[in-house]
């Protein structure tokens, strides 16, 4: 096991297994020469994160094929436990009629509506992960 | 209420009050022209955000008071709802002796061990929120 001050360190493995779990991650993109981040919902196909998104810094990142940064997490205060993984890549529209209805049956959903009808992808090209090693605490 | 496609627009006090009441956020750089996002356990204080860290690209940044982005969300999955905050300021350690007494005070941790003994703060000077409206998906 690889251990990083405290965090263990995941396999890609076990990163994206993580990924496939989850349903809620973020998006960091630059705009403007500053940082930004965004909540979406999302859905892993292999290992490439699915979203949608409107007219906006997400789409025109797209648009751009921008290299993006992908985030998910999970803790439990409880037990100061937690673990995330980061993944890197560069976002495309998905347009390709065949690759939109393959997609579709994914299941791509935006929780907020208004006008979310875009499909990103994001081929994953580099992957971390990381989890608080609780036993190291006590 | 500000709408912008289907999430309500928070303002400034309603992403302070929120971002008070929480205990983890996501800390948003570039590092390498590559956008990087890693969660941290941060707290308030007024209206700066203070989290510990140890070496790497979160110290980096406070050493180089380089722009962060700063992102706490909470939601739902049971009913679709969720909100999120996202604040941006330069980053920058905590050195002066009586800043760090009155900050330890506050009694910033982070569940991880290791080395994480140095202090940032981020004053913020740009902050923003949006809501899911749920009621408008019915």
């Amino acid at each position: 096991m690889m251990v990083d001050e405290g965090l263990e360190l995941l396999e890609d493995d076990d990163c994206f297994e993580l990924l496939s779990l989850q349903s809620i991650g973020r998006v960091a993109l630059t705009m403007g020469a500053l940082p930004v981040v965004f909540p979406v919902n999302y859905k892993l196909d292999g290992r490439t994160i699915v979203f949608r998104t409107g007219p906006g810094a997400k789409l025109a990142a797209a648009a751009n094929r921008a290299v993006i940064a992908f985030e998910v997490d999970e803790s439990d205060p409880a037990v100061h436990s937690g673990w995330s993984v980061l993944a890197l890549g560069v976002a495309s529209l998905v347009d390709d009629p065949g690759e939109l209805e393959r997609l579709d049956r994914l299941e791509v959903s935006a929780w907020a509506g208004g006008n979310r009808q875009s499909l990103v992808k994001v081929p994953v090209e580099m992957i971390s992960g990381r989890r608080i090693l609780t036993s190291e605490r006590e």
